[in-house]
């Protein structure tokens, strides 16, 4: 029996973009996907289950995990540690289901040092297409405005240059569906099929 | 204004693996893609029509046009020509429409040699999913048969060694939504839209 690999989809992006109510939109469609559930020394909080909403643990057990090489990215903010378990992702690769992680883009970057074989999906704001369109357009802007713009543009273009994919975010449903066609048409690549067949074929 | 450039789409196959009848489900899905008309020096059947079903030429119209180069990828069958004029494709992808191919596997390759960046789409049978699973579950084929079932599979599988992408055409509707899911995720690549982001950034 011939069992092919899952694969890792990464969506990340700069922090307010929406991710989390994209991801939120993709699951709620059922699809055939794994959502890796985050580890974090935060105090949990009301109505918060573990191994649901996240794992929780004490600084002294996050901080062993880190010098264990068991997170396969990590974060503090606000003195907190957030992370992506190893163990987990990679038990369900093995087992053939596809993982999607949600996180921010520091993280993404660690994970594409990690995991390279990821595909990593950069979630956009509207503001760059529709400063796009406004900068075609129209060109009636002050000099001065469209130089910020252009340079939060820039710095945006920058980190996107580690992932696979762009989606701009205008529309939660749209962007879901992209999101959903960029993981079905990565199950159609030629180097993965034929490899599957290949195998198959090694068995005569 | 920016432009972005249309994509070239190829789905091809093995003859009798259903091209006609998926790529006919894709059009009646009203996608915005411009549908490439084939050259061919056969007579016009009745009711066929100029420009819709074919570019009718004469022999001599149509070696001239090898000649000159002017044909994507070009055949004879049965005593008739049939082809890709150049001209129609590259017109539509400057004007930024993305143009849909359905040829045979030959053709298929000589476009990848004028066109290597076009995206090629092998329509597999399904019969080596179905071979697939039988061999995986049942092993109780006789030998001979394995092996020409095998052998068959394996020249399919040197044949998609062109292709970026391979669908099974289990059925027509699941194959439709596949192909459409590679046109729509083939826009969302990263290097394709950070380029024209870029090119955006470089207008300040």
């Amino acid at each position: 029996m011939i069992k092919q690999k899952g694969l890792l989809f990464i969506l990340s992006g700069p922090s307010g973009v929406g991710k989390g109510t994209v991801r939120k939109e993709i699951f709620a469609r059922k699809p055939d996907l794994k959502y890796s559930i985050s580890m974090t020394t935060r105090e949990r909080r009301k109505g918060e289950r573990e191994g649901i909403d996240y794992y929780y643990k004490t600084r002294e057990e996050f901080e062993t995990l880190i010098k264990q090489n068991k997170l396969l990215e990590y974060a503090e903010y606000v003195n907190n540690y957030y992370g992506t378990p190893r163990e987990f992702v990679e038990k369900q690769l093995t087992d053939g289901y596809d993982v999607f992680l949600e996180i921010e883009v520091q993280g993404a970057l660690q994970v594409k040092k990690n995991f390279p074989e990821g595909v990593f999906i950069f979630l956009l704001p509207p503001s760059l297409e529709e400063l796009k369109n406004r900068i075609m357009h129209r060109g009636t802007e002050s000099l001065e405005l469209v130089r910020n713009r252009l340079n939060e543009a820039k710095n945006e273009i920058n980190m996107m240059d580690a992932y696979d994919y762009v989606v701009v975010n205008d529309d939660v449903r749209h962007a879901a569906s992209k999101v959903q066609s960029i993981i079905q048409s990565e199950h159609l690549k030629r180097e993965r099929v034929a490899y599957q067949y290949k195998k198959l074929l090694e068995v005569e």
